[in-house]
Parts: structure tokens; sequence; C-alpha cells
């Protein structure tokens, strides 16, 4: 049963805690808490399956009863979160959206260490520099998530994986990819200390990527989506592999061509375990 | 030389001329008009260069001089077009953001009909049915390119293919690509009055994607983002593929299954002509 204790309704706007909430749509609050939103009973669901059970859990009143609403409510009360019901319009507020979905939760961020990584862990990883849209951040993991990669890792200056826009573009990948944040300097030598496989999709000194010889564990490295990847960092890749472009354009949409690449590399890698 | 009397200066925020442009932002206004805006020198450029000049050209003053902006300035000039020159605030007014690129364009809308489409110049075509993200719009009409696919046809109430958000995903694309829209009911038939193989990614009835029996043309169906493709519409098609999903998730992001797809049905149509 829920412990009452846990359990309140709030009515008003200027409630501290629905500011507190809604605060954490920015990511300097985000920052200073420790926590972001996710909201919908599917990605909450997604993160509870994942072992990932809010803090607090903000449920619209008027909303259809649902048997794994009522599974996640008992959850968080076991683990004495926060249950609140409060209407529909202040859940708006707190989400940012016009149609909010009936429930919304607020986690502890997670462990977004290099060092946390097992690269043994996944044939597949995700690297994205300087990725500065949350969509196609989100993306990335929800691709991830698809291929069976082990995770993304954010190098340098990304957009913030646990803002709304990324996590609700995961479709709750959030919650079973790894993210991890570092910069070039230290992605590059905790790489080298082990087995892996840089590769990037370039135009300089490439194969193509359909039959490349990938290897795992396979790191996909897709640069910025104005800049692309530096000079640099493509010529630190173990394998450049071009694809064609048939058209005016000289490049693809950064998470699609992390996709195309992803299922590319998941392909050989299964092919060649036969 | 550029005439003079298609020459003027704009120096006030409430200037007509300003609002209009401004007004092209919104649905509503780019309907009535019949024109669209696109921005930045690389977008007019790729505009220029596959045949469409903008009626009005917008510039900032204080823009570094470029050959390539006197060129576009001549051609704007040569066909009775509108030059404008304007402050960047101003500018950045028009097109909504803070860091505008030094120079817009409004052009007229592109033909949009079916009937239009000529399936014989390509053998891939990108069909959206219900996609409602403008990112993930543009973004397929850049794939679309990429791919040398022939156009992307909307199926339903689709994001708007001229708004500011899908002419910048599309890096350019939304000029090279032709872009039909379309209820379900005239595509089908028009789809069944000629050569063409509708193919989707789907959990029912599905053979592997990867090494399908694609043939041109080959049309690529994508659903909404939410709700995917309804039954009835996969039904239809003459080819339904199953991607691999390692993970938690049963979807990709609509705009990555078409381009996941699409590289695929480009290998296998390269590879069939061998």
């Amino acid at each position: 049963m829920t412990p009452p204790s846990h359990r309140r309704e709030i009515t008003g706007f200027s409630n501290p805690t629905v500011k507190f909430l809604r605060s954490l749509r920015e990511k300097k609050h985000r920052k200073a808490a420790g926590k972001f939103l996710a909201e919908g009973l599917r990605l909450l669901t997604d993160a509870r399956e994942s072992g990932h059970v809010p803090e607090t859990l903000v449920m619209a009143k008027g909303r259809d009863a649902h048997p794994l609403l009522d599974e996640l409510e008992r959850e968080v009360a076991a683990r004495g979160g926060d249950i609140i019901e409060t209407s529909p319009d202040i859940l708006a507020k707190i989400t940012g959206k016009s149609n909010p979905q009936a429930v919304a939760g607020a986690f502890a961020e997670l462990d977004t260490s290099l060092a946390g990584l097992d690269r043994s862990s996944s044939p597949i990883w995700l690297v994205a520099q300087e990725l500065r849209d949350p969509g196609n951040l989100g993306t990335m993991l929800r691709t991830g998530d698809a291929v069976g990669a082990g995770g993304l890792i954010l190098i340098e200056d990304c957009a913030d994986p646990f803002s709304v826009e990324a996590v609700r573009a995961s479709m709750g990948a959030i919650f079973t990819q790894r993210v991890a944040r570092a910069r070039w300097e230290e992605f590059l030598p905790w790489l080298r200390s082990g087995a892996g496989q840089l590769v990037a999709a370039s135009l300089r000194e490439s194969v193509p990527y359909r039959d490349a010889p990938y290897a795992a564990p396979c790191f996909i490295l897709v640069g910025n989506e104005s800049q692309g990847l530096p000079e640099p960092y493509e010529a630190e890749c173990d394998l450049r592999v071009t694809m064609p472009m048939k058209g005016r354009a000289d490049s693809l949409n950064a998470a699609v061509a992390g996709a195309v690449l992803a299922y590319e590399v998941l392909e050989r890698l299964d092919t060649s375990e036969e």
C-alpha cells in the first residue's frame, strides 16, 4: 500500500514544489539540483523497467486509471519518493506542453562519467562532438537503443541530454543507453587505453562505408550540425568512410549519418560473427 | 548592372515590407501570400543554382562582401525582384533568429501537385504520412537529396515544408527535391497508375530490410512520429520490411528510419544494375 505520508495534492501554481519542478526545464536548475524531468506513462514505464524510478511523481487529477501507473505509484512510494496530484493546468505548466501527458516524474541525474562505461558491454558505441540540437541528441540515443549500442559519448559542448526535449526525443532510451560526457583530451586516452575502433564519415582518405572493415567495439563519431567534424578529429579515426551523396549536399543530418553508419556496422559485425 | 529602381534601404521596424516578410514565418501568411522565406548565403546559392531566385532579397548592412552574394543580387535584379538593405536587427526580426545570417530571401512557393511528379525521373521517392515535425521533414528532404531521390510526397496533415524550420533543416534540399502534397485517396490511385513499389518498415508479415527485393521506382513510406503508420497503409504496401531492434524500443525516429531504408534501397538498386 502507498504510505499516505508521501502523497499530497497541490492546487496552487505558486507552490514551491511546482516552481521547483518547473525550474527543471532549465539547464542551470537541472545542474544545480542534479535532477531532470520525464513525462508520459510510456517513458516512465520504460524508466522503471530499466531500474529508474522517479524521486517525485506528478499526476494530473482526472487522469484515466492504468495498471502500469498504479505499479509506478507503488514503486515510488516504496522507495520513499513524493507522489503529487495536481490539476492538468499545473502539470502543463511544469512540463511546458499545452497538452501534457497525465503523468511526469523528476529523476536524479544519471552518472555521465567516462570511467563508468564498460566498453566490452556492447559492440557499438555512438560518439558525438558538439552536437547542439537536443532533438538530434535524443534521436541518437533512440538509435543507439535500436542497434544495441552501449551508449552515447558526448564530446565537448553538446546539448544537455537531460533536457525535456532530448529526453522526449530519446523515447525512453535516456534510461537504457549510458551517456558519458568528456572533453576530447579525456576521451582519446580513455579510448586508446583499451580495444576500440574509432570510425567517422569523412570525405578525406576514406573507404566506402558499405563493407568497410568495422571491428568491435566500434565507436561511431559524428560531428557538429553546422561545422561537421574538425580535421584533427577525423585524422584520429582508425577508419574513415564515405556514404554516397548523389545530390548537391555533401553531408547528412548528424543523427541520420550516425544511424545509417550504425546499422551498417551492426550488419557487418553480425555477419562477421557467423 | 543592378537597376537602381529595385533597390532600397529600410530602416524602420514598422515598415510594411518588414512586417510582410516577418509574417511569412507563419503558415497562414505563407499560404495567403504563396511565398516562403529562406536564409543564409549558402541556402540562397543552392536555390539559385537549382534555378530558384528569390523575389525579394534582404541583406544586412555591414555584411561581408562575397562574390556569390554579388551574383545573387545581379540575378534578382535581372528578374525584376526587390533588393532590400536593412539593419542586422531588422533582419533578425524577419528571420526570428537572434544571430541571423547576413542575407535572406522570399521565394514564390513551389509546385506541390502530385500530377507534377515524374516518377521515372528517379529510382527512389520518399513518402511521409502525417509527419508533424518540421525538422524531421527538412531532414527527410536532405536525405532525399543525398540518396538521389526524386522528392518527398507528404500524405495527409504534415508539417509545412515551407516553414523556416523545415527549409533550414533541408539544407537547401527544398530547392532540389520535388515536394508533393496529397491525401492518401489521391496518392494511391496515382501510385497505381504506373510503375512503383510501395515499401514500409513494419512489424507485420515483413521480411528483413537487408537484401529485400526492392524495385525502382521505390516509394519508401514512413508514418507519423507518435502513431507510426496506420494498419491499412501498411497493408497497401508491396513490401514490408523489418529493421533490427535490439533494445527496448520497437521503432526509430521517422526521419532516421526513412534514411536507413533509403540507403539500403540505394545500395540494392545500384547493385542490381551492375
